[in-house]
């Protein structure tokens, strides 16, 4: 039975990065005798949304929802429609319709990239970020009054569930069950945002009673990014709320040098709905258009796909093909802002080649 | 007339530093002939807690507001009381009470001082973090539904008022303008946070018009804290809100590896209250008791409290005793988070005696 997978590319870079990560796809399909079959889609772009003033056909859920994962490139053009509309419109819809709840990233010094760190080699840093997904300071619950006046004044609320928080921390510390050093540390600011924050605290308190096994730390947001620069060995698995694992996940793969490279995982651990897998980096407009694309987010993201489908060695044999590509440190396959003169079909190519 | 100083040294290594901190204001204040009256309280520590079963006494507000400036250690001490109520009942109402409503914090690489970050040296790294101070994700509106059950839910308010994110923004931007680059940014996620944040970014373009001569540019705070460690030379004056600010003031420092030595203002501009000045770095349970904690943070917030008292020659003065000190890089008088061999006391006579 052939695998389902929605393509949606989406906008900038996205259109571009996205056929080199199915042409690894396919590298590997082939190898492992997996059976893919890829269903393109228009919507969730921009462009989508110019023509029909909306980012998703109103039966978007329908004509994804059978899908077994969705492959997605980046999406978001501030100069043609606003970013938290194309977000909210798209992207973020995914996420919590589809009860993605899990935003895995691991964060991982690769071979031949150079940390902006000072001392840090491969093997120094290698973490994953979790976080949560669908709730917390992603609400949309809020509003405006006084609207337009000097007494203007806008609420938004944060939002945690218990059954919201307890999933993810469960997630977070079953896998850290699986990593080596069997570590855990919590982002936290409880001593500043008085009533969630301590509640995070509380159950991940009460979840560790369940992993006696497991070292639990916590640190507030403001000294665990410190602490990502200053201390980037200390992390195993770190797991946060949706705003503050959002931050971690950027800052985490820019200690690594990476940003332009990581991949990451949106999640319905339970199968219940298609999980999403996309690159961490955006649409970039400014370098959209080129060509120069760094398309390693985007195979890599596919490789995810293919652990989450249950194919853990062709997604190791990608991982590894990325690795060696970058090792080897061909300046003609390598793309720019990785110090190469190739671009994003080069590089495309040569990891396809190597898988 | 004397200006009169209000100490509070609070908990752990806040009652180390101090004494050093006074030290150094005593000799400018000998040296620029400047009339300071120190005044001491216990309250605002765990300690003076667990004794009255409060942070502060009741009337903590009238002891208080005739000051000319709050010169202030670290607060809290987890095992004898949880961070929130420690920190909700005494900084945090400083801050709000005497609308302290701007934050400021200087980011700057100081000879003698290894950044994190890989070639990187002073001159590179040099900017400051504003940060709203009063209102923003730091309120105390919200709560629990479905207590203790499965249906738990918590709920908290971010509360943002156009009186609030203006007079922020018109801080920063009138900074920018005394800075040499006139260039502003400002810390967003309005793709993310779809209420507040939209918001904020309404307010900053609004206030851009007022300023024509200020480069004003924008990220979102997930890749803002990427390009802290990735580009920390491209900022200059960042703003933030009161989360945003709190996140980039502690990373900002430790990029230019000071995070023992960040000082920080807590500014009511319009002198109607007393304004507040501590260092960055908290009471430090670990290390405390131990008399090794770095002074450089305390002294650094006295200058920037001469600074604010009009005494701008004799800040210049302290900043620069702090810089001849660390340049010469003497190992007996260094404390150790710097690489020497001396402790609290020998660092701080070492720098009253420069000044
Ligand atoms: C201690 C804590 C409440 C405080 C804050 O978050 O404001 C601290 O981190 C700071 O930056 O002054
Ligand atoms: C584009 C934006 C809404 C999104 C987020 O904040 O979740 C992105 O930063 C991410 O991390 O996937």
């Amino acid at each position: 039975m052939a695998h389902r997978i929605a393509v949606i590319a989406g906008d900038g870079i996205g259109t571009e990065v996205m056929p080199e990560g199915i042409r690894a796809l396919e590298a590997a399909a082939k190898r492992f005798n997996i059976d893919l079959a890829f269903t393109t889609f228009e919507f969730g772009s921009c462009d989508y949304y110019l023509e029909h003033g909306k980012m998703l056909p109103d039966d978007w859920f329908e004509q994804l929802k059978d899908f077994d994962a969705l492959f997605y490139g980046a999406v978001g053009w501030p100069d043609k429609v606003p970013d938290h509309i194309s977000l909210w419109g798209s992207l973020l819809q995914f996420r919590r319709q589809f009860d993605q709840y899990i935003n895995l990233r691991p964060c991982k010094l690769m071979p031949g990239i150079k940390s902006p760190l000072a001392g840090r080699e491969p093997g120094d840093i290698d973490f994953y970020v979790v976080r949560e997904n669908t709730e917390g300071e992603y609400s949309s619950v809020g509003g405006k009054m006084f609207e337009g006046t000097e007494r203007e004044i806008v609420l938004q609320e944060t939002v945690m569930s218990r059954v919201g928080v307890d999933r993810v921390l469960k997630y977070a510390f079953d896998l850290a069950q699986t990593r080596p050093r069997k570590k855990l540390t919590s982002a936290t600011k409880s001593n500043g945002i008085s009533i969630t924050m301590p509640y995070w605290d509380e159950r991940v308190a009460e979840m560790a009673k369940q992993y006696p096994d497991i070292a639990v730390d916590k640190f507030h947001i403001d000294i665990l990014t410190a602490n990502f620069v200053l201390h980037p060995d200390w992390f195993d698995v770190v797991v946060g709320s949706n705003l503050f694992g959002d931050i971690l996940s950027d800052l985490g793969p820019a200690c690594t040098g990476t940003i332009g490279i990581a991949p990451s995982a949106n999640i319905n651990p339970e199968g219940m709905f298609p999980s999403l897998f996309e690159p961490v980096h955006g649409s970039a407009p400014d370098i959209a258009g080129k060509g120069i694309a760094n398309p390693i987010g985007q195979i890599w993201s596919g490789a995810m796909m293919l652990e989450h489908l249950g194919y853990q060695e062709a997604a190791d044999t990608m991982v590894k093909a990325i690795e060696d590509v970058l090792s080897e440190g061909n300046s003609q396959v390598l793309t720019r802002d990785i110090g190469g003169l190739g671009n994003t079909l080069s590089l495309g190519h040569a990891i396809a080649e190597r898988i």
